[in-house]
């Protein structure tokens, strides 16, 4: 389907992808990039692939299809460095959680010739880095490729096919779409998770000990998420800032209402609260989106 | 060890211990009561006791172990219909997530010649009713006794060798400490569970199936907690208020500071803070409290 696919960056979600695209019949050459020379040596060692380029510029030369798998705060540095070597007519896209800014840095580098079209596979661990790449992770999975009126039929279709070669299914939204709905579904998730865990630890010192040993009664999962890669999740939640501040604002409102009821003694409207949550437990068994044990979207190591 | 253990409330925790002492070598007769007619029908149904008394009554006379295993806002009223029936020096303990309202109840009753032991077993699920009940349920997970220093010694370690006959390890702790460490590691996820969850349901009606269906990304794993059984966590809110509401105080505070963060993009801060919640599971994992997957201290069914 490709003559060169090439992957920048090579973490979690780039190894990922390099384990399941090299040596496959999607393309007939598969090369990464990385300007980490730890993660250079361990795609050597575990022998990932033996096409590694020594800059951007040769690992997007001849490539139909680049994929970039760095954090979102380094998108700029890698598509300054390539904005000259891109093949025409290239399919760019990424794998990052936020499209809304790194969207306008495509837009105002103008880049000629070259089809942006955004990608976010939803997957991943509580991992990073190569080692804890896995080839399968997108298989059943879904990835959401950002589309609107003007994008060409044809890219959005062989991005598609792509994505459904590693087993993904796929759905098509606006960047603004994709940006809100993921903030309710993972990213305001994970800022919460953020938060009870630094509550649980900024407590008296005499209680740290009991506090990680009774962790198994809801925090220690929250500990699990809440240690998920900082450089990512810094950027993700500066890149989509808008649309988490205001779904926070409405977090605290009900925080707020949920303090109150307590306040109040109001078993009534406590009830009433934990009853309606309890609706969209049933509504996602439905949609065939549980599974057996909690997972935060992750498969397991 | 026990002449006669009577268990009152017949849903998870005490079909569970049900299941591990009916038939076993710790109780030369066991019964269970029960006021919903529905639960009774399923106990006999499934086999899991002969004996089931047909009041409060009848179940505590002769018991030298009474366990009360029903929501904390039924205490009183248990505690009413048994107080004339208790066998003299019997052990009363129960198994209630908060101590000190129940506490209260009791030291109020002023009950005479029995022995009241505040125990909490630290396992369910997310499922309730006798039907969620698991035989092994306590095996390997931690049960709190809560004394103090006139607590009489013989009684505390036949309670404590009980507990160990389930499987259960035993750690003793004051009521305050017990309901403070609790809304730490288990109140404060839950209440931010529901939360989190009404802050998703609450959004705008068009985006509603998308949110079901990208919930893999966190939310859907907050949804289960936030579907557990909605009568004993308006209890539990209500009965450890005090500390529920200073922890959500403080978490508030927490949150505010992340906004600001964000609204900042103050990028160092935002890291220094992911980088603190990254330790604490590395403490998690040390104390060996860690599972192959997040199961917010539940067994799997």
């Amino acid at each position: 389907m490709f003559e060169k696919i090439c992957i920048i960056g090579c973490g979690l979600i780039g190894s990922s992808i390099l384990r399941d695209v090299y040596n496959s019949k999607i393309s007939k050459s598969v090369t990464v990039f990385d300007n980490s020379r730890e993660v250079i040596e361990i795609i050597k060692k575990e022998n990932l692939c033996n096409n590694v380029s020594k800059d951007i510029q040769s690992a997007v030369k001849n490539s139909d299809l680049v994929i970039i798998a760095v954090p979102l705060s380094a998108y700029k540095e890698v598509l300054l460095s390539a904005k000259d070597s891109f093949k025409k007519d290239a399919i760019v896209t990424d794998t990052g959680s936020v499209k809304k800014e790194v969207n306008k840095i495509f837009k105002n580098l103008n880049l000629k010739d070259v089809y942006w079209l955004a990608s976010h596979p939803i997957a991943g661990t509580e991992e990073s880095g190569p080692n804890a790449g896995l080839k399968n992770l997108f298989q059943n999975r879904w990835t959401i490729i950002c589309n609107d009126q003007n994008s060409k039929r044809e890219k959005v279709e062989k991005l598609k096919k792509f994505w459904e070669f590693l087993g993904s299914k796929v759905k098509f939204m606006s960047i603004e779409d994709h940006d809100y709905i993921l903030s309710l579904t993972s990213h305001l998730p994970h800022a919460v998770a953020y938060n009870i865990v630094l509550t649980a630890i900024n407590t008296d010192e005499k209680f740290k000990d009991e506090i990680i040993k009774y962790s198994a009664g809801g925090l220690r999962d929250f500990t699990r998420i809440a240690s998920s890669d900082p450089l990512m999740w810094k950027d993700i939640f500066i890149d989509n800032s808008e649309n988490i501040l205001k779904i926070l604002e409405q977090f605290s409102k009900n925080i707020d209402d949920f303090k109150k009821a307590i306040i109040e003694k109001n078993g009534d409207k406590l009830l009433k609260m934990f009853s309606s949550t309890k609706i969209v437990r049933k509504e996602i068994i439905k949609a065939g989106q549980d599974v057996k044990s909690p997972d935060f979207g992750r498969k397991k190591n």
